[in-house]
């Protein structure tokens, strides 16, 4: 028997595509997590804003929760759909609406993937720099949602430094715009930037103005070999001194091993224990600053060998082995932690990690990688074939809750770039006071002032002493 | 007869400072505007954060209004204490905390003046990139409460870009540290964000991390006469096509005579009706662009004529042209607009601004500069010596709520960098919706239940059915 509130929702917004069916609701409930079982009452798939807006004018009608829904790439279960929540499904809202050429904007709906704003740029001659390995299957409104960082952020910045405006439909069906693609604007609060990042706890992106720039010069991929963790940031420091750096990635022999094992090609003779893939400007100054940093980490041992690409062919093969990575790794059902610091926090860091983890994980494959030059560290965990998920989990958050407490000692965040969502709510504290958490949940309060919004996201509501409908 | 609370606040804070006197009083009282009769309670001067932590609970404690207060170089009125606020100045809060090399960063007391900042960073071979004529007198607390621009937006950004780390106290006295200087942080909202461009409305900032980045190259400094309006947005494409520009600003004859008129040099034999400063680096690549950009716009008569720098000498006397002009003006207590639009909307917004400034104020000397690469337009309509004050403002008043229609019309913004204050607080809904002021004013009523911190500017408390301190 069909739940009456479908048809009450049917009959409220006309025309409304929605899906019911059992396979419908496992896929749209859930997000690359998979630690919940998915439990939608519904998946909402609305064509313009004025859908989106009804839907959520309904929800509040009937004290129904939503899930905003993009790519659900999301690995922190900010998208997860358990408890009979509706899921509000951007995917058919994908198109670009409108490109200026004198802003150099594009006005893009918010369930666009990352790969398609990709291209509508390019059609203009013009580049959005934010890049990741999900790129064919997120959406630029879940980037946003999540302020999304990846490979580039060292060069370009997360998705904040890119949004010009957003349309925002907020919890009580409002339809907001902020900012309308300003370079300058001084008033009042800067809603825009509170909900990049917000998780779709405070509001629905419903669409976004970009920036776009030039596209950067050809680049020149290098691969180095490193014997050490202890050196990792020497290089680094060697790197970024001489050369205007486009990325530079850190990974492990472990996940060297696995994107091996599922394709790729080794790049060297022997085995090492770290790896860096950098990239950079190739005109004459930037090789040539590249060699002359590579060949200073040589003689002091910081470095045990190197490629550098000559064709954009090898420079893919090259970055293949960084970004290969995650996808090589979901067969093992990792758990994931993705954790920063300050850079200069780093190296303190980064030991009293290796030493903790190496205590905490003796029997379990632990695979390092990481954008070191942002200070942030992706920690995964293999899951053993013959240990039982819960148990598997179990054990790795016993070991979470000691790194949460090195992260506190150096001031560093539980999520770098993955959110917090359902997996790192318990660990939040480590990263914001009770006096941030409870301003959070404030205004949480005046976007959504009956808490329907990707309820248990992020953190949880206030005690009943202080209802979430109480204004 | 002294107040009582300025006893209670003595015992309170033990060995806090505080200024009673009549002229400290009218000292304290007011920012740049010169509209509201100075009349606080009186003036505290913290030395410490705990100081500032003790003087808010008291006046949660007693419902005594707060203002916070740097260096009062606003120009909307966003410090001023005319009806018996208690100011806290942060004028004794001006020291540099740290500095961190791997990091590039600054952490800085808010009550450091914006050029001590520069020096600050100077000293460590590094530069602090916002930069604005009153660098001498404002703090870098004032810098972020109004989100700051200033001449180098065009290249730098924002104040905004540049803050990596905060330190405030709430309304309630609570004191949280917000980013900690981290790179990438997906941990919940960004309240740092928030509170930048808040104009002391939400909490008092007490510390700041500031980013720092390598000295950009020499520069050249190009000054050019155009004959019109029109071709000002052609120039600037040109300049824009051929060059990374650090700075271009524009001005009206009637701006260069008041410059001139106070001291500075005449720069062409001829008077022209419209003047661009750029500036550039100045390599060899640089200064050819510049000058086949220069020839470019000489052939389709865009530009008249043109002086380019040849000393670090004549750069500054050129700068000085621009830079002088609010000092120039100030004699003639300038009512003030600062506007933006995109970028894109400007030759439109020019035209139409245009033409209703010439029908609206025949009378009155008009002088026109701003920002035109970011889109930002500052209008100063001078008081004529023997109008009254309240008639002048009346007067202008009444052509600037035209200007806000237009505005709106363009979906621009009332306030570019000034913020909203009190003097553009009644046209604020010309920029920000109803729906977006009630989710500032809920954002308010999070971070200062009790209304205290700089009641009455950016928006007024919402109606008493939903007082301020119901929660």
């Amino acid at each position: 028997m069909t739940d009456p509130r479908i048809a009450s929702l049917e009959q409220s917004v006309h025309g409304l595509r929605l899906k019911t069916d059992p396979a419908d609701l496992e896929h749209y409930g859930r997000d690359w997590t998979r630690r919940w079982t998915p439990a939608p009452l519904a998946i909402a798939l609305p064509a313009s804003v004025e859908e989106v807006q009804a839907i959520v004018r309904w929800a509040n009608a009937h004290d129904v929760a939503i899930v905003p829904s993009g790519g659900r790439t999301g690995l922190s279960g900010g998208a997860v759909a358990a408890r009979g929540e509706l899921v509000l499904s951007l995917e058919r809202m994908n198109k670009a609406l409108a490109f200026d050429a004198v802003d150099r904007t594009l006005t893009v709906q918010a369930g666009m993937p990352l790969e398609a704003v990709h291209n509508a740029a390019r059609e203009h001659g013009l580049v959005y720099p934010v890049d990741f390995a999900a790129r064919g299957s997120c959406s630029i409104g879940g980037n946003i949602a999540t302020n999304a960082g990846g490979i580039r952020v060292i060069r370009y910045g997360n998705t904040r430094e890119w949004i010009a405006g957003l349309k925002v439909v907020t919890g009580t069906g409002e339809v907001v715009e902020l900012n309308n693609a300003l370079v300058k604007n001084s008033s009042g609060y800067d809603l825009r930037q509170l909900m990049i990042g917000s998780e779709g706890t405070l509001g629905i992106v419903v669409e976004a103005t970009l920036r776009l720039i030039d596209p950067p010069p050809p680049t020149n991929v290098m691969l180095l070999a490193l014997p050490s963790f202890e050196v990792l940031m020497q290089v680094f420091a060697a790197f970024r001194a001489q050369l205007r750096l486009e990325a530079f990635e850190f990974f492990t022999d472990r996940a060297l091993h696995h994107v091996l094992a599922h394709g790729a090609q080794q790049p060297f003779d022997e085995v090492h224990p770290y790896y860096v893939v950098t990239e950079f400007a190739n005109d004459e100054a930037g090789e040539a600053a590249a060699l002359a940093a590579f060949e200073t980490c040589m003689e002091q041992g910081w470095v045990l060998d190197g490629v550098i690409s000559q064709s954009e062919a090898q420079a893919q093969q090259l970055w293949r082995l960084r970004e290969g990575i995650t996808e090589s790794l979901a067969r093992y059902k990792p758990y994931k932690n993705d954790v920063s610091v300050r850079i200069s926090a780093m190296p303190a860091f980064l030991a009293q990690t290796q030493a903790l983890l190496g205590e905490a994980y003796p029997h379990f494959d632990v695979v390092w990688f990481g954008h070191i030059g942002d200070g942030n560290l992706h920690i995964n965990v293999l899951k053993p074939d013959d240990t039982p998920d819960a148990e598997f989990i179990a054990a790795c958050e016993q070991v979470t809750k000691l790194l949460a407490e090195v992260l506190q000692r150096f001031q560093g965040s539980i999520s770098a770039e993955h959110g917090i969502g359902l997996v790192k709510k318990p660990y939040l504290g480590s990263t914001r006071s009770p006096a941030e958490v409870a301003l959070m949940q404030g205004i949480k309060r005046a976007f959504d002032p009956k808490g329907l919004l990707n309820p248990g996201k992020v953190f949880d509501a206030p005690p009943a002493s202080a209802p979430m409908t109480a204004q």
